[in-house]
């Protein structure tokens, strides 16, 4: 998620390309999300504000699974890794030694003419504002020649708007795990390798925001940096370092961890994390590896390998995984003079740990989940007839409602009060939406668009009307199968939370 | 937390005031938060950055506890309230109709002399920088008069810095709420009386950032928007308006909902809030309720309370509840030219809600937690004398760690063995920590320090060789009671899940 380097192009990418249904599929999925509450334009009964999305109550539900379940297997169900929880704003110096004040820059190009502001790198993507026929390369506007814009946003910290008290919105979360390093090391006992997990928001004042939520000016990050011995280190300790065979990549994972270098640790956290982006959903096909070219990559880094999703508006960057060397450590140990250098008891070797860094974007992510979800096929309606309809198939992990519950009718008491017994049993464990208004089959859609993976219904069965044997039972219906089943009250609980984990 | 009023002077609460121990208590508190990271200044190798603050390991962990239970007993165990996750920058104009671009100021001093930045209202508490015996009002200084000082961060969306594309850091979370009232309204089905509820970073660029973490200029907020009918819509509805007795205040909450006005509710949510302050270990007794005297409310507001804890260094809100009428849906209508009116389908009447807006501070929350938590007690070490011992003392629901595993011995592979195979079993319900370096005391201890409620030790009796009795068994510490008693290793899981929760 550095962007030192330029972004890609998409030509790069030729075969990747997704089909030109486009903009016929985005435009429903950005109805849908405005509809049923995922994602709403920032202020918008103020017109908006370019660049920035809110999430609303279906959203900022399947955002916080996301988040949660990434933070829950970086850190809870791991060892070797620690959370931080650091500020947007940090001391300015920080983005100096980062090179970020330097080098974080877009080359922007400004058309005289018909005062469009385009980035030079994307004249061929974006049409005319004056002439939408002819892209911003083509049309004889008279433009200015391209110019480094840095894109951090700046603010003042304290009441003098000076040069000395100029700061950044961060336009990263890695840095400030950087440089909290010694201080996590020293409270937490960790040894290299190690790593250190950090969410949150993060800025770019990008000059043109686009493709909905994926490029925006306000986003959330999930970084990891995962401190691991220099291969000089793992060489004199372990006597070799595993050698990583293009031909077959997991062969040095499947050598002894204590033989791992840079290029092992990068394998092998790019094999965890297509396994977590598989884990809430995201089929391994629709993933794919993009290696950068020794061209490509920043001059520190070692390799970076970007996982990329086919978004309908083309395939592009959920994550890179970089091995950037010691670069960050170094550069924050020269700028602050405090060392950064970890003393290796086993190896009886002080040095600066080199980083192997996953770091992910939580609402390109969002909205891959939501590409992914979108399905429009058939389901009978309440005459048995089929209709047409629109189901979001999250994985039930990423579901923003897991369950539906409904009383077949409204206007029966006994039913409406055993489905509010159901929906107060289920709701400690797991989120529950309760609906008793309007035909069961329209309830069952509604939560279709919602992505609720599972539906219980009350009904005459339920109150024993038609013998012993259904008493206290429910129909569970599944989402994507529509398949029902006739589920015991008492047997709810385990079984949905074995379904939704 | 919308202050557009100043905040107390602390004069105004003498019975509340905390003992003189504070400095020595905040330096014990302050040291142990750095040293077992809870807390770190931000960018610290950098000199910090006034008025910021990271959240280490523990911290992290700690104040993700805080926000998911709020979270939880806010949306998921309600049926009338959702959640909302909008941006931190909104259109300026969202600050123009709130009132915060011309009021949300605090009246700033400088002094000519010593070059000293006061809050006008603080120079009776901060010392002069050059006679640090004297507060600021008593030092004979040139001092300029109060000025208003806007206490938003600014900065500038897009290439160019001027004033068309000036935008602020949200200095409260609740604006975006009001300004999506009718997104979330047309998405969520719900209706009057329900609520939006939102967490997120909030920023003041305070003239005086102090007290550790409590006025920071980066914080989180926990706010909650409930709108309700206005008091003739349940008039007109249910034939009255439930009457709050000041001498029976939940004489009103034993009424029908139906008849509740705003006074009913504002009460309501005083009481629901004390009680999940309680649910997470903050004794009622250590909170006061303050209610805002008719000349100390804003103009629009009807009332409002503030819940206050006894922090050391003074009585401080956690936490505001105001009862702020229609204001704010109708300034962002007026602004806008969008309708913010609500069709009551039952009242056959279209009006505007009114609100009640229940607004915490997580950081201050963290922070009074930290301060309920840190006790000086004693315990047995290795040896059966006992030890002085800091403790700190979170509920379990909170707790950052829930339960240490430790194998009696580290020299002993069937002992590493079975307690790393408990780790594993518990580790997909509960955050847990693993050690085997040191003597058990001291493991203990690190744990105490870290406010681990449980502690699980694997001794030779778990491997039956005192008999078939205990095998399997091991022992459960409790870090308040020292208690230890022996437990089924089968029984481990449902056991801590039961405490934890």
């Amino acid at each position: 998620m550095c962007r030192l380097t330029l972004p890609y192009p998409s030509r790069r990418l030729p075969a990747l390309m997704a089909e030109p249904r486009t903009n016929e599929f985005m435009e429903k999925l950005v109805s849908l999300c405005k509809r049923r509450g995922f994602i709403f334009q920032s202020s918008e009964i103020y017109g908006g504000i370019n660049g920035f999305w809110d999430y609303g109550p279906l959203g900022a539900e399947l955002k916080r699974n996301v988040k949660n379940l990434w933070w829950q297997s970086m850190t809870q169900e791991r060892e070797d890794v620690v959370g931080l929880d650091a500020t947007i704003i940090l001391h300015p110096t920080v983005w100096k030694a980062s090179g970020h004040v330097d080098t974080f820059t877009d080359p922007m190009v400004d058309c005289r003419t018909c005062k469009g502001r385009f980035r030079a790198d994307q004249m061929n993507e974006i049409p005319c504002p004056q002439r939408p026929s002819k892209m911003a390369s083509e049309c004889h506007g008279d433009k200015t020649e391209p110019r480094a814009f840095n894109l951090m946003f700046k603010t003042h910290v304290g009441p003098i708007e000076s040069e000395d008290n100029l700061a950044y919105l961060r336009p990263e979360t890695a840095q400030a795990i950087f440089v909290q390093f010694k201080n996590v090391l020293e409270c937490s006992r960790q040894k290299v390798p190690f790593g250190i997990a950090q969410m949150g928001k993060a800025f770019r004042n990008e000059v043109t925001p686009r493709n909905y939520t994926f490029r925006s000016r306000e986003f959330e990050q999930m970084e990891l940096e995962f401190f691991i011995r220099p291969d000089e280190v793992v060489q004199q300790l372990a006597g070799s370092v595993a050698r990583v065979d293009p031909a077959d990549p997991a062969a040095a994972l499947r050598t002894p961890p204590a033989t791992w270098g840079w290029e092992a640790w990068h394998r092998y956290w790019v094999e965890e994390r297509i396994r977590w982006y598989e884990s809430i959903g995201l089929p391994r096909s629709s993933l794919h590896q993009y290696w950068q070219t020794k061209d490509e990559l920043a001059h520190y880094a070692k390799a970076t390998v970007d996982i990329l999703y086919q978004f309908p508006f083309g395939t592009q960057e959920l994550e890179g995984i970089a091995a950037r060397g010691d670069f960050d450590l170094t550069q924050h140990q020269v700028s602050s003079g405090k060392s950064m250098e970890y003393f290796d008891e086993e190896a009886k070797a002080r040095y600066v740990p080199h980083v192997v860094e996953p770091s992910a974007g939580a609402d390109r992510l969002v909205l891959a989940l939501l590409c992914n979800a979108y399905t429009e096929d058939t389901a009978p309606n309440d005459k048995g007839q089929m209709e047409s309809r629109v189901v979001m198939k999250f994985h039930p992990r990423v579901a923003p409602i897991k369950v539906g519950i409904f009383p077949l009718l409204k206007n029966r008491p006994e039913l409406v009060q055993q489905a509010r017994a159901i929906r107060d049993l289920l709701r400690p464990h797991m989120s529950v939406f309760y609906d008793e208004t309007g035909a069961i089959g329209r309830r069952y859609r509604r939560q279709d668009e919602a992505g609720t993976p599972f539906g219980v219904t009350v009904d005459f069965d339920t109150l024993g009307e038609n013998g012993d044997a259904l008493k206290d039972t429910v129909t569970l219906r599944d989402r994507d199968t529509l398949k029902q089943e006739r589920v015991k009250i008492a047997d709810l609980v385990p079984l949905l939370i074995e379904r939704i984990r």
